[in-house]
């Protein structure tokens, strides 16, 4: 209900179409509905250009399975899920006609657009275990309609192979750099790239990487400039984030 | 040195107009000054878009006064002195023609570009002690030809003092939310805006607020989509990563 | 055994009902029962305004059904058992006579009484997976004679759906606020609240959540006044103090 | 503006005294003063019971000087400044009527209003070293309306003392704990207390307390119900919240 | 090999009875077996009044054996092994006559000594859940020759059953104070003894503890004199400490 | 007052030599005085074998000057004062008699007595920096009463030096050992010595030492028995404890 | 591509022999291969001096397999495996020639080829649970051509057997110090050793030891000179450097 | 005292030249100086290859100096004295005769003898800021006999400016890189060199750098290989183990 929309009623108000405190309840109006455990939101699409996602974790599959339903009921077209497990899934696909990318953890109904921008999101992993986060970041950035470049496996140790795709780089215009460990796959891309580039430490790493933690302080003290960081594994955060920046071209 | 000047290279060493050893020597070249305690870097502008910063902090006026020198005899017309103590700014005043803007504890040599870009960054802030991060964010970026936006002490304690400037929100292109303490600001603002928000952490606030760990944590955790994070008190970094954004319409 | 008794004591002395090395011997009289591995306290009823409570967790479905016991045979009439397994919960159904509330983890014996104060207390969570604590806490309030209304998942990524029960913010005596991730929640509801707010940090949460930390540091660094907080997941020992507050008005 | 304003605005739409736009520009109304550096909130009287606080540390003296004339020029006749240094106050006190007290860093303009309830809030240190914190927190109960009673020194290395002061901690309707080092004081005195207990953990110690951390844990985790905790050297806070407890019965 | 070793070692040499390349040799003399994965010490009995020990964890349930055996042969009569789980017992019993105390994780070869003091040890839980590091305690005390004395579930919550017990703590001549959560029974315990504590943190407790660590810091920072501490979960350093200590007077 | 004293108290009353709500009263005894910011324990000596300690960091020079005073007047003869500034000390040497050890930032008023025990207490450091917390705790120890002996720079970097010293580590009855950076003095001493160790972390070190960190967890993960640990530079509380230990012989 | 197959390109394109566009094309050829989850690096060999190794730890089995066939096929003869779980290797088994170690985890295909150099790394271990990641250390050090010694449970709790064993560690080259827990081991044998000593932290241990947090302090702040530290539990890394530096004087 | 000279002991003592006791007083010999304060060692030249150093951070000019005569007299030649003041220098260059390096904080007596090996010490910075802790190495490293080669501010945020100096990087024997903040340097250089590299963390950087704590972690968790670390800020000990490399091939 915006400023047009407050306007239109107290019109109404003026023309004795709607009486006052009728008008008072109305502005009250709840834009989302109550399932007692969860309140799905159904204007986020026109509020953030996209519609509710169901952060699967920490719910069970039947909490998911009918907050989807909910979403769908209310015309949402396209439901993206994440963090589901391999479980969730086995109980959700006979109630819904879903999509499931094991590898990202990430449940689609409704398919991916195409994409709606030219411009093209890098994700870039350090290693090869950092690849099911670079998933969840990837499937959820072409779920959001932008054109995904996959480079992984291509960390600081062995800086020639990052440095042979020097080209997908500068061609990018989001990058999301994806590395545990030591994390310095952020400061090496946000030295040479011109694009915005979102970091992602991972959990990924034994001892003293503390679940993340040393790749987290490493990507938020770059010293390269042009490097913002989201929460350790936050895939979905890092893709987010990128495809907003991705379709600021086409306003 | 990019790929034509390669080419041009191997051409001229095919014409004879140059020696293969000599075109070896050629590949080695240095695109910076070795001052023997920094190596400033002239290509910065070319390859980020901005030129080299000098990160005051750490430096002696002298080594700040001779870097800036060189940047200036090598051609850069603007240069921004970030964390520059009020004593490095006595000193070198009468060395170089700058303009030093107290509270950001910013300066500047050759003035302010106008804004090349229509996008507006808001830069918004919690509480009054935030005030000398954001104001170092809101000067990096206005160096960088961004039209900037200021709105201060609207932190969530009295939650309609922001919602009275919603529409700053809405009207925003990129918004660079500063808080101390439990930096719930950036995830208020992330769940209204509809763009890319970039958040600081500020070392304000006592007690368990850790230098600034607690406002980091709070934000990185932020439940609302579209933020990322950057370092504790660095207002410079986020002004960077929002021009960044800010100029991705214009391509 | 308060001034009263030992008044009361002294007097039998002074009246030779009583020796005075006997009267000795009672001064040492204790209010619990020592079953070896636990001592219930028959007195807390008294001392407290509630009976003894039963830590489930780390004790042996054994154990708490025999201190259950003994508290039941010692008189009291109410039993709460809290973060009680639903193992510990099949070992004791045929020995005690108890209703179980699987989602909340708590076993009830006696049943609940009703509301003994007009008081409401309002159970507030940011998110589907922070209502097992919420649960808890809902459970403890009206296991102590409260009345109890609950709101959940209206964290503030979508502040909206949190104003839209502004009116029961403002109809609340004292709020349990309860969130995971950055905790921003607390901050909020204390900002606009007229009540006291104890807040709940849960360990809902991943990355740089380190298990309710960021959520715990954030509530304790509340910029609102009116917010104290109770340790990570404590849904117990909120409703304990929430409760203690409800009845403040009735002395 | 409540419903009840809301109510009125299109009553007067109806009647035709007031245009539909203008009423649309009313519904934005700002409850407080822009003073750029900070807006000052002349609702938090209504909204919360006390009017706005200013929170000294972080500020200039001039910054707090203005404040505090603005505040007082809209009406607010008793003012706390919190934190304030006395370079502060010898910078204020002739631009403003105000008390300073120097022990628990607190300024009162206009005064200390007579208690307005019969509870009693106690506030009770482990140490000497604790005394400004529970100062801070004697004086702001005070400024609030409260009886306040001070029991300091009282730690449970000399448990005695403690207990030779029962009947204070029976007699109590709230109580303030403040403790640095181990913290102990609270448990212990929410062991025997029938009233909440704030606890407020200190800075106070030295080695292993980690400028409070100690303290904070050990009360977070305290075995004793009835026990919330405030931020590392919060009287203030501590203080806020027994008010808010202390007025309950009241209503 | 003490001073009167190497002193006749070289009146052997003086007198030609051994040749002075053969004495150096037996310089280098070994007072232990090499098992390859483990060198048990058949001195330590001489050097710290007690035999080796077996800690357990870590350990395979042969490698365990092996080394009881090895001891065994070489003349250690009475054999104590910590946190052996049950695994390794049923897998051992069939190897040596040893006997098992679960709680404890406790295995016994050849039997408890009498106490060969006066002296009393007390250990002194804070709650149930403290048992299994308390038994582990009292087992090693006993083990080591000192009367134990048993004191569980006596926390500061309801602290008038610690005092119930007054008389106990001033007869002891060491106390083992073990407490999880906030670890506050040291110092209460500390407080009113007039005898050495050893305080034992235990991972008890949840949310903020953080295994431990609150209990730890807790301790450390015990406002009362007299208290030592030792490892989170320690029990068997705790004994072994006050077994020394009840061991002076007797010297 | 003890079970004697209640006696004799019911005695009376029943003799009416008292009445009983006199008696009542009587019970209610304070064995302290009540200075307002402080409560001087007069019984401490008798309760503890050592009288009241003044712990003199945060405390202002004048109130360490009234406590002292205070106690004095209460009958205390030796009175130790600890962490005194020199500042403190040349406040009150004009007020109190009074002998200061700078190093040791150590006061005592009425003299050291002699050692009233035959047992040696070892005071061993690891480095030269850590020799101001040795002489806290070696002249803590003189005051108590104990005969001292002081092994300074013996750290395990040289541990020849140490092992020369082998003798004195031998004969000793109680040993403090005192180190920072990784603390590995501990160990190692408490791997040779018969007698129990009382282990300091000291805050001395840098980087990753963390102000007493490193050689506190070091210390508390000692694989060597017999050795406990006090807080960080606290050398007067291990002294406290290792006094304790080193009168068990005489009881 | 060194410097020397630059030069031989432009005198090929200066003979005619190859066009210059094509010649750019050849800058840009890649030293690995790319198979979409990994790049396997084919000329590590040279540029380190050892071949690829494949840290098995986060990778599927068929990851694993697949990379070892596409290095094998490569030319690579002798390949190592680090932290292969026995389900891998029991997978691969039937793929690839290998030979599994399952105490170190590790898998070696192709053989250990013969020391080529006469330097002597010892690793030496403090306890019995150490010997995972001390053969992970032996097992590596011996693929990479180095002759090894261990010395395993002689932690300085019993500092006779360490020092037993004096000559080995005056014969080595290099050291490899193995300790978890309190990790004085590094320091005591970087005080007798003239030789480079490389420590490893492990996370055996319990309480307090924080997971190999206080090892890894421990010897960061090793007061021993010559003495460096890698990453907890990393027995690879350490030898990996050892071999370096024994094979230094060979160059 | 090795072998050979206890067999000429043993020698002597068959030949009659010496008496058995007098003989195991020799035993007991010991090779440094106790100067109450400090103990120096003489015959660390000997054992480590390197003279007494004195660490002089901690010590008191007059401690500094008194340390340097002791170790002059006994014979040392070369005396090197890191973390000195310059305060401590003033008050000693009229004691003894020194040369002082301000920038390093380095004091070296007796002059820097010249290199006694071929091989090449990198000496390598990310930033300006590091220089101090670089030149504590780099001149470490020339007093200990090395030949060292500087590089500095070629951090990775502009990495050309290091691949131009690739040459370097190669023909070095050993190399120490130095970083704050985010410590990608090791890793990138880590990744290229093919000889050992020592890591350094500095404490320089702001925010989440934690005093070094960043750095440290992204060393230790550094994906190349051939990395070891020491603590934070210690220039000198990382020359130290450069140094003992460096020398490995001459032996």
């Amino acid at each position: 209900m915006d400023k047009n929309d407050v306007l239109e009623l107290f019109e109404k108000v003026a023309k004795g179409e709607i009486k006052p405190d009728e008008a008072v309840e109305k502005l009250k109006y709840k834009p989302f509905d109550e399932l007692g455990f969860a309140m799905p939101d159904h204007h986020r699409g026109l509020r953030k250009g996209i519609g509710e996602v169901i952060y699967g974790a920490g719910k069970t599959p039947e909490q998911i399975s009918e907050i989807a339903k909910n979403l769908s009921e209310n015309g949402q077209k396209h439901i993206l899920i994440t963090r589901m497990s391999k479980d969730a899934y086995m109980y959700i696909k006979d109630k819904i006609d879903i999509e499931y990318y094991e590898n990202a953890k990430i449940g689609i109904a409704g398919g991916i657009k195409k994409a709606d921008t030219d411009g093209v999101i890098l994700v870039i992993t350090a290693g090869t275990s950092d690849i099911p986060i670079a998933e969840e970041a990837a499937m959820t950035a072409e779920f959001m309609g932008n054109n995904v470049k996959r480079l992984y496996d291509v960390g600081v140790a062995g800086i020639h192979r990052l440095f042979a795709h020097y080209k997908d780089i500068m061609d990018s215009d989001v990058i999301i750099a994806i590395a545990g460990m030591e994390g310095a796959l952020a400061s090496v891309v946000g030295g040479i790239a011109q694009c915005p580039v979102i970091a992602v430490p991972t959990s990924v790493g034994y001892g003293a990487s503390f679940g993340g933690i040393s790749a987290l302080l490493s990507m938020l003290n770059s010293c390269a400039s042009g490097v913002s960081v989201v929460n350790i594994d936050n895939g979905f955060g890092a893709a987010y984030m990128a495809s907003m920046i991705n379709h600021m071209g086409g306003k």
